[in-house]
Order: structure tokens, then C-alpha cells, then sequence
């Protein structure tokens, strides 16, 4: 692995890719959860949970699932997964859920103006959010529908390898919810593209 | 009863609520599923499966659950519903999965077209358009996450009332997939406003 840059705790970053570029993502300590939304390059196609949910008819992602756009078009390719679990149903954490769930009165940093920002610095109007890509958030459904947010399964130095199936625009978050990552002080993530 | 206002089978409507205000959705001839999308009544606010999921805790609703909008405030609570089994996670259908999922080549009524013309009508942009609220659509999740489109538990006359948290606009499709609603032909939907 060459030289991964990191997300800080609670931050978020942007980048592109081209069509067949890869991307590694990286829990360097473990137990951390993070966002990865993806728009095509020009912002007219959005990553999309239900689409992805009705071509793969499955809930839960791994190596060989596609990622799909709300126009029926395949996004990214998981090629590799040493995690095997990830979320796909929750929305960012946002200001209003840490008010609501934390009792957070001052601002909080969150993912849904992590990856605004980081779209935005891409040149593209994020809003209004689709549900982003959460890996390795841990969410297991109960037999009635009750979700039960479980700590990541990632450990130190674990990673999942996406291709990109067009060119795109991307936006990742180091989840500052505690909550998504074990209950403790949230960390870093880190990423490399291979071209 | 008073009069409902039939929505024939593989169309769509639009249509206003005020806050305060209840909408029964009838199946009249038992069977059907159907899409619900609602905004904001000035398209501010979007519904959000995202954030449903997240402050109800759980994927399948009914009675007493709020359907939530992408800017984490209550749109709609389900306060009857004689059906049980509802879905949130497939995106509406589309051109583009006729096409893949039904071999189509011709233009076929769907659900996203449905939806998008009828808050066009009401005079607010739909697109992207996310996720709908899929009523009376059946899908089970098996414990290794793959889901299973299964026939809507709704027999005939069953009906579901939804109660308006903020002022809204809704727009409703009769969905044309027969995958959706047992596999045959498709029927219509039905709808009365409670003022």
C-alpha cells in the first residue's frame, strides 16, 4: 500500500475518479464506520440504495456487488472486502440527529455537511443528499425490522477495494457518531486511489 | 366512505395536504401496491426512508410510526392501517428497470414518471427523486439479506390512513409492475381525503 491518505477524525474529503480506477478504503485503527457518497461526474447521476437493493435483490454489500445510480447505471464494483458487513439503509448523521439522539446544543460535526462540503468543493450541488454508502457500519435486522446498530466489524488495518464503473465524483466522512462505531471516541479513516 | 377518488391502474396523482389533515389509501380490489411521495409543500423537505430508519429503529411500519423527511422533521404518522407489510427500501420502478428487469423496448408506465408529473403539476421539482413510501408492497428479508418481492398482503378494500405533520404535497402512483402485486395484471389504487 502506497502512502493512504488519511481522513481525520470527524472530516470529510472529495475526490474523482475515472472509469476503472479503484479505491481503497481503510479503517487504520478499526471499529470505524464512515460515508462514501458518489455522484457521476457531472452531478446527473446519484448513488442510489434502492436501486442498488432491487438489481442486486440483496440488503447487504460485499465483493462482486454493484453500487447503482438512481438512472439504472452501475456506479462501483466492490472488488475485495475484508469486512464483509456495511450499511446501506441509514441516513448521514446530520446536525438535527445529534440533536435529537445526543442532545448536542452547539454545532457537531457530521457527515451530511462533510459530504456537502466535500461535493461542493468538487463543483457539485450535493443537496438534496441521497442515502450515502455507510461501510463498515454494522446494522443487523431484526426478524420484525428492528435495527440494531452494532459495533463495525473492522479491525486495525482492514480495507474494501471499489471500481469505478464510470467517472465519478466522491465524497467520503470519518463518522463522528459514536454511536455507528462502538460506542467510544471516533477515529480516522484512510484512502488510496489506484490508477 | 365518502366517494374516493380512484387512481386508475398505472397512474399517478397529486394532490395537497394541510397539517391536521388524513389521507386513507384503499386498495379496491386487494393485491395492488402503490408509491407515496411526499415533499414539503414548498419542496424544502423530501421523505427520507434514511431517517425513518433511523429514529423509528425499524424497517417495516405501521400504526403510530412517523414517516420522516430528509431534514429530520415528521411528515406523515401512520395512525390505521389494516394491511401490516409495507415497503421502503426499493426505489420506485422505472424506464430504465422495465427495460433491464422486463425486456420492455417500448415507453411503459412507471412509477417514477407517475411521481415525477404529478409534483410537476403541483408545481415543485421531483428530481432526484427519493426513495417512495411503497405501500402495501411485500418484501421479506431473509437473514442472509436478500429479499424477495412477494404478493401484497392487501385484500380487497383494505385501506391505510396517514395523518399530515406539516403542511404537504403528496404525489401517489398505482404501480404498473406486476412483480410488485402478485404477478398479474395490475389494478387501480384509491384515496379519500379526511379533513
Amino acid at each position: 500500500m502506497v502512502n493512504p491518505e488519511v481522513i481525520p477524525a470527524g472530516h470529510g474529503v472529495g475526490l474523482r475518479l475515472r472509469r476503472g480506477e479503484q479505491i481503497r478504503l481503510i479503517d487504520p485503527h478499526g471499529g470505524q464506520s464512515g460515508d462514501l457518497l458518489a455522484f457521476s461526474h457531472d452531478g446527473a447521476e446519484r448513488l442510489s440504495n434502492g436501486c442498488t437493493f432491487d438489481y442486486g435483490g440483496k440488503i447487504y454489500l460485499s465483493t462482486g456487488d454493484v453500487l447503482w445510480s438512481d438512472r439504472s447505471n452501475p456506479m462501483l464494483t466492490i472488488v475485495a472486502d475484508a469486512v464483509g458487513r456495511h450499511d446501506f439503509l441509514y441516513s448521514s448523521c446530520s446536525i438535527e440527529m445529534y440533536r435529537m439522539q445526543y442532545g448536542v446544543t452547539e454545532y457537531y460535526a457530521n457527515c451530511y455537511d462533510n459530504l456537502c462540503s466535500a461535493m461542493r468543493e468538487l463543483g457539485l450541488e450535493p443537496a438534496p443528499l441521497p442515502t450515502a454508502f455507510n461501510f463498515f457500519m454494522n446494522v443487523e435486522i431484526a426478524a420484525d425490522g428492528r435495527l440494531i446498530i452494532a459495533p463495525p466489524k473492522s479491525r486495525a488495518g482492514d480495507s474494501m477495494i471499489l471500481r469505478a464503473e464510470m467517472d465519478l465524483a466522491i465524497a467520503l466522512s470519518a463518522c463522528p457518531a459514536s454511536g455507528c462505531n462502538g460506542g467510544g471516541a471516533t477515529g480516522p479513516l484512510a484512502f488510496e486511489v489506484i490508477r
